[in-house]
């Protein structure tokens, strides 16, 4: 069916169907947002007011066979950075949203008044409807009732209570093929979403299917793609530990940020590595592989039981259990998975919200690797909204600020995840220069610096770091364009085939003839326009660069300073 | 005796005495602060870090027997705003510090461990002594026991729990010839000598004296100058009602902010008017007419006692009352009196934390006329640094992120005191422009606004504000330097023979001939020395801007937005 843009106006509760405009046939995910934000966002606006903009757009392969595609992207203007977001994650709701023939959804306005919506989203358009019994819920509640009360194989993207609440560290949850979580983490959006009164989109796509202009390449060119995928060993590695085996592998580079980034190793490491919770998972009866949506053939996520055999969490990502572990000194997988759980079910961003406890450890409110405390603050105050639930909620930046710290792993307000940028340095380059406050997944810089992905950059010289991260950050954002998991990235730099299968799996969906260039074009225009926004809400080459303290503090054990210029980063956007 | 530089460096724990460079020798007070914090701080740093340092200067003609010259200046890289940072007050010090010989204290450093420290500064130089008794103490405490610990005419700067917490909102006490307190402000400046860890700051001139190079010319001119500040009718105003004279006149205005900035004029304005105050200050035995630092001519301070007819509070300006009054629809003054009195002794600045009283009611914290509660959170929560108390204690800006709040009236991240700009546009530009967030004080539009002095420009209209704001701002930045009052302004502007009076001692006090002219390149010179430093932190004109909501909802009774361009704005800065 032609593709539409559903638009949904809560100012006066009215929603459209558009014809898509020229200009963004040929975008989708990452490239869609954003393009809709830079166009339609007044880039001073209040994040939280009725001038910001929520969109979600599923990929361009989304919907399709293609191997890996269902990453849906929600982006707006961040309450948290202030700057332009994308988020993307997994779950099924960029599968249906494609097969609805949906480009896009533009969620614009604010009600007035104190009333809650849901959005249901059919092939027909969009339909505003009050919501009453799920207000003050978490989102497992949410799909448990909307399963129930919705029939059919309906998708679900929701807010938990910090979303309600619009706490900066605010997700947006997306129900996975068993009704579990994925999130698009961070900046909050959930409290974009929080701010527009929508409570959750439900979406149903009936018997709607996404047209392939060339079938029979497509197959093909799948096929090709996804045995690259399969075969490269960090496909494999990331099947059986997930991205967890990383704790291992970066705590021995010594760039594992361990007790609020005060040094590189963290002696509990074994305790909370992955190839511990994978015997633990099989111990349990979990699964070690999982996939968060349907076409998934590397399925790092898994089932993660407690000790008695039952569901615990699922998607237990690395950069989350460092967060929660190493972070702040915790070294029991169990309490981190409870927490993992809790963080899901209130809806709010693992990574902003476990540095914020480590800001907080350091500024007195609790002691490090006091899990049980961090475990009661999660129920007892940031699911409530108390005044301690609501600093954490906002983000280690705010806890940084309201309790006088100085040592806040931040860039433009978000949270540094789980790489130290001093023994790691090209990642320190992606957090600086990325068009959205620190983020790991902008220019993941670790697969050449650390895993020999696409050759080898020593991770402790400043040499050829700006290059890396630019090559991966454009890389990315055309990557996040596609609806693809970014997790294809190491296939395509190192297998020849997997790319061009990929473009060719585009060319074959839409009936046209992209090249590699234009690929590259696509991820250079996108950095370009999110830039840009970013430049128009007074975000300058100063907000580009890591806080002070690690030019200050040499991390051990390599006790190694974070020492990039500012001029030396700015060359990062010499393209 | 010769002017020196007093340096106190706490890292390494060492004092020292310097010469004053010859760049320096002319400027004073914010013009010597402002210069010192753009040479010596690098723009990027954390404000409570190693790298930022805390200024003291008294202005060029304190320590004379000029009218009105007792105003001392301090300066940092502000944690509030992140711009650089200049508040004056009254008090004792400036003099103190003139007559020692001090052109100038930097404290730069940070000491490790958690000690203590004071300063005690004499002609011979500053010494650095540990501090234990009075740490966890409120600023009544501390010149309560200074009075007893050290003999003589003492001069003590201090912090109280806010600033030793590091709150955001802290501000530096000055104590007066009878032993109350009068405060730099705003912008932190109490959170970073908490940074520095020093409590408090003694100074003793012993014999000191100020060297007059013409005292007969010098004589002549303050006799003139100070005629006429006693004859000019805000003078006498101010001295029988002090500030507060402005509560009626304000909300007859329509631009006195009420509950949370919703509305220009407050149904309780007669209860706390400076009408009423007089009143009962005189029905109590109170003083309506105090000066807050010796050869103060208009005397706009008071003693404001209980009902018992005990002190209760002074300097009890109408920006406060304005904020704890109106902003939070509090109509009871004797409540409002004892919050004044609670955040001088925490050492708190009173607009910022009222404002965020009334970004809280706002978001639910507390509801809007409840002075009680405020009152327990200041004593319960501010002062012992509870987490609400720290939200509170860290400013508007911070309630309002904490709180998903988008009406919050902050420009800089400092809030916007006590006129409206919607009703007064002229004040809005001055806080959209300023070097230093929102702060009337650095342009005080409202003399010729409203109170006619200096000619007469119609708030409503946009017509001649960016020009009224701009000679404003740089007539106050010379101001700000010669440790004058600010409101020696009404007869500068209004009577032809005080602004040469005013030259004419300055010129007698050190044997020089510095024009018309000179004092206003001065104040040029020290806007752009300003500008230069945000614009080195990552500020730009986008910055310049006044919150959405102001352009987004009109004001009662006028109903009147905000509705200047940016690029109107951007013309401030065309000189």
């Amino acid at each position: 069916m032609p593709e539409k843009i559903f638009r949904v106006n809560l100012t006066n509760l009215s929603t459209s169907l558009e014809a898509v405009p020229a200009d963004w046939a040929g975008l989708g995910g990452r490239g869609l947002t954003s393009t809709i934000v830079a166009a339609e966002v007044p880039p001073t606006c209040h994040p939280l007011g009725p001038n910001n903009k929520l969109i979600f757009a599923p990929g361009l392969l989304s919907g399709t066979a293609a191997a890996n595609s269902g990453r849906i992207s929600c982006g707006a203007k961040s309450p948290l950075t202030g700057t332009i977001k994308e988020a993307n994650a997994g779950g099924t709701s960029a599968q249906i949203m494609a097969r609805m023939g949906c480009k896009a959804l533009i969620i614009e306005g604010q009600p007035k008044g104190n009333s809650w919506y849901s959005l249901r989203l059919t092939p027909e358009g969009a339909i505003i409807e009050k919501e009453e019994e799920l207000i003050g819920k978490g989102n497992f509640a949410v799909v448990e009732t909307l399963a129930q009360r919705l029939s059919g194989s309906i998708g679900v993207m929701s807010i938990g209570q910090a979303g309600e609440m619009q706490m900066a560290a605010a997700n947006i949850s997306i129900k996975d093929p068993d009704g579990h979580l994925r999130s698009c983490g961070r900046g909050g959006l959930g409290a974009v979403m929080g701010s527009k009164k929508i409570k959750f989109i439900s979406l149903d796509a009936g018997e709607g299917k996404v047209e392939i202009a060339d079938p029979e390449k497509f197959r093909a060119a799948n096929k090709t793609f996804a045995k690259a995928l399969v075969d490269h060993p960090v496909s494999q590695a990331l099947g059986t530990y997930g991205t967890n085996v990383l704790v291992n592998i970066i705590n021995e580079a010594g760039g594992l940020p361990t007790r609020n980034f005060t040094a590189g190793q963290f002696e509990g490491h074994e305790q909370i590595s992955g190839e511990t919770m994978h015997d633990l998972i099989v111990e349990r009866g979990g699964k070690p592989r999982h996939n968060c949506h349907k076409g998934c053939v590397i399925q790092c996520s898994q089932i993660y039981n407690d000790a008695n055999g039952n569901f615990k969490t699922s998607g237990f990502e690395y950069e989350s259990i460092w967060a929660m572990g190493a972070d702040c000194a915790v070294d029991d997988l169990d309490q981190i998975a409870e927490m993992d759980h809790i963080l899901d079910d209130i809806g709010i961003d693992t990574i902003e919200t476990a540095v914020a406890f480590g800001v907080a450890m350091e500024g007195g409110m609790l002691k490090f690797g006091d899990s049980n405390e961090m475990i009661r603050i999660l129920k007892d105050e940031v699911a409530k909204g108390t005044p301690l639930g609501r600093i954490i909620g906002s983000g280690a930046g705010n806890v940084g600020k309201t309790y006088g710290v100085t040592r806040v792993p931040v860039v433009k307000n978000q949270a540094i995840p789980a790489y130290d940028p001093r023994a790691i340095k090209g990642i320190g380059i992606t957090y600086a220069t990325s068009t959205q406050g620190a983020d790991h997944t902008m220019g993941y810089t670790i697969a050449t610096n650390i895993l020999n992905v696409g050759g080898s950059v020593d991770p402790l010289s400043k040499k050829g770091q700006v290059e890396l991260s630019r090559n991966l950050q454009i890389a990315t954002a055309a990557i996040d364009s596609t609806g693809m998991c970014l997790f294809i990235a190491f296939a395509a730099l190192d297998d020849a085939t997997c790319l061009p299968a990929l473009i060719d799996m585009i060319n074959a969906r839409f009936g046209i003839n992209l090249t590699a260039a234009d690929v590259t074009n696509l991820g250079m225009n996108i950095l370009k326009t999110e830039h840009n926004f970013n430049l128009a809400a007074g975000f300058t080459n100063k907000d580009d660069r890591l806080p002070e303290f690690f030019e200050l503090e040499p991390l051990p054990p390599h006790n190694v300073v974070w020492d990039f210029s500012g001029e030396e980063i700015d060359t990062y956007w010499n393209f």
